[in-house]
């Protein structure tokens, strides 16, 4: 497996394009289209609010009828198209209905994706003119993808895509691509038919539908479902990953190797995410070991990133081992405190709890907390699974950010 | 029903004094001592977080060994005598020896309540002699009241305490006092033998110790359970009551005179520690009504109160109702969006949902979030039932506050 340098256009058989839906006042791009000639083979998870962007109703209504098999997606930022009634329904039909008469593929092949301001209506005509617009531009440059990455950006500070070169279990060679975006109310919690953190994938692996959407659940759950920015579900989550077959062979409905690509390709995507979280300044990665089962350690793990206490600590440098033991006790798992151990450092090097009592280094754990990554290893010491979370600290500039928010 | 000037002290037949334990290292009164001569009948519910304090065991464990007949209480501020092993075990049951001792009443016939610092041993022996000291000096006086309600203080800007007069239903009257702290790590959900606010509730009233218990469970539902300041829950969340009958006559063991009147003190109490929550410029109370179960809308209530989003758009002054209508999303309960109104303002005044679409003055409510106190309506518009919840904004003294905060 080996990094290469794109996006979403790296496996073969995909393009991207930009456009300006009029959603932006700064006229900045706020539509992306992604593509390919080639049917695949789709599959989705979405966010578990019970409020649902309507995109996120209608590309989980296109995925069934198109019995999961799809060309690609249209996206706007700058408008989550969520709380928005029955127009807001419409208007998502609309998009996708645009794209669908400039590509030539029916409108339940395309997905319809939103983020932005909760509770306005799209400028619906502008957003469709942008989309024809940008339909006639595609491209599969590696410059194409960039520009998709950029244009679904909202607080982002920075464009986040990757992709991956991978040898499957028979020798062929395929690549994995992707891009994501999401800065705040992030918390996802995505299933397969229900989350705004939005994300692209593109693999030119020939991958049996259901294989593909047994591949996304297993790894959403280990990767985005395991980074909190701030605790607040988002109504729009999605991720939409598309496998055209491009590069040749039989379908894989199994292969290790795929699904170790597709989980180091989503773990980079999320911690991508949570380094770009609204008003972050640290990085806070959390290993629980050693607990009874993996939903008890994922727990755990989460329950302290997503501690505003444990944030604001770590916005301060301060190693507050109290609060963590706290937000470990918060998360419901039944946890022998007394044999709790707690360190610092990605290879457990400065102990702070030690059999449920603070023995360790503060001083030591605090300097390890000027790093721009924390991490912190708990030891639940009772079983032999495991899980990683990740989040950031809480700071004035979350606030500030957050505070300030043109409704 | 009628408040007057007082505390826990002002039921007949109570006393407090205050002391010095060597904890905090400004030298103010870090212990306090609530006692009443005749044997009361007692009640209490402590946190549900998995680590509990050694003081919320030793509490519960007294409870249980005395059959519900106790005296008082010690309590210590500055440390929470949590994640303190053994030693810290045997540090709490030492505090209510020491003050048996002096009382001339059973060690399980004292409660021991600590706040402060997670992870730290009490410097037992000055603990001691303070006790000591302290128990010399209890008195009736409404200022003794307040001096312990001062002692229990952490990071609170101001005393809480507060007595209601209330006629039984049979015509005797009697009183009900309580004092309370708790401006951080407040996201209580307490039960009966499970929570750091601390809270004290005494009454002369004769009541039935089961009753008391009951009473006390319920009220707590709908006080102290549905306030939250960081959804971060404490290790040492208590409330613990005390009837001891004063007001002399037969013991009641269902009153509706007596439930309401302890009602209004908890609500009254719990409005206290949200005002004074941690870097709170703006309290939120948020009335959900027309549930189909009071479970449904207190679900709905809290989640919206707990949202870092909501609660930095409230310090902003921004009425950003999609974060409101996306909270309620994230609480889990089965909602028609097309059917739910929001509005700013105690009576609805502002409407800004209608229909689960965005149509209200949002200049008019942006005004009102100017006040201090902001009240959101919301309507789920398919039951009879509904909930009250309270929370504050998310300051940058919020940050501040929880950044420096000292391990």
């Amino acid at each position: 497996m080996q990094v290469i340098k794109g996006g979403v256009n790296s496996p073969q058989g995909f393009s991207c394009s930009v456009g300006k839906g009029g959603i932006r006042k700064s006229g900045k791009n706020d539509l992306a289209l992604l593509f390919s000639e080639r049917k695949c083979n789709a599959a989705a998870v979405f966010t578990t609010n019970r409020l649902k962007a309507a995109s996120v109703l209608v590309t989980a209504k296109h995925l069934s009828d198109s019995g999961g098999r799809m060309n690609g997606a249209v996206i706007n930022s700058g408008n989550a198209n969520a709380l928005t009634g029955e127009q807001g329904l419409r208007n998502a039909f609309e998009m996708a209905a645009a794209a669908s008469k400039e590509l030539g593929v029916a409108q339940c092949e395309l997905a319809v994706c939103s983020t932005g301001i909760i509770g306005a209506q799209l400028p619906i005509e502008t957003v469709i003119a942008g989309i024809s617009k940008a339909a006639s531009s595609l491209s599969s440059s590696t410059e194409a993808a960039t520009l998709a990455a950029e244009a679904i950006m909202t607080t982002d500070r920075s464009v986040k895509e990757l992709a991956l070169e991978l040898t499957l279990k028979d020798g062929r060679k395929v690549t994995i691509g992707g891009m994501t975006k999401g800065s705040g109310m992030i918390s996802p919690k995505m299933a397969s038919l229900h989350a705004t953190t939005l994300t692209f994938i593109t693999t030119d692996a020939p991958v049996s539908q259901a294989y593909l959407q047994q591949c996304l659940e297993q790894c959403t759950e280990r990767t985005f479902n395991m980074i909190s920015i701030d605790a607040d579900q988002s109504t729009n989550d999605t991720i939409f990953m598309l496998a055209n077959g491009a590069a040749g062979g039989t379908e894989i409905d199994s292969d290790p190797e795929f699904e170790e690509g597709l989980h180091t390709l989503m773990w980079e995507l999320a911690r991508m995410v949570a380094l770009d979280g609204e008003g972050e300044t640290k990085l806070l990665t959390v290993s629980v070991i050693g607990a009874e089962t993996e939903t008890d350690a994922s727990a755990a793990a989460i329950s302290i990133v997503k501690s505003n206490l444990v944030k604001c600590a770590l916005f301060g440098g301060d190693p507050n081992v109290g609060r963590i033991a706290s937000a470990i006790g918060n998360s419901g798992v039944h946890v022998d405190f007394e044999r709790l151990d707690v360190s610092f450092g990605r290879k457990s090097d400065v102990p702070v709890i030690t059999g449920g009592l603070v023995t360790g280094d503060l001083r030591a754990a605090a300097s390890m907390m000027g790093d721009r990554e924390v991490h912190v290893v708990v030891s639940l010491n009772k079983g032999s699974f495991s899980a990683r979370a990740m989040g950031c600290d809480l700071s004035y500039e979350y606030v500030r950010i957050n505070s300030a928010y043109p409704t």
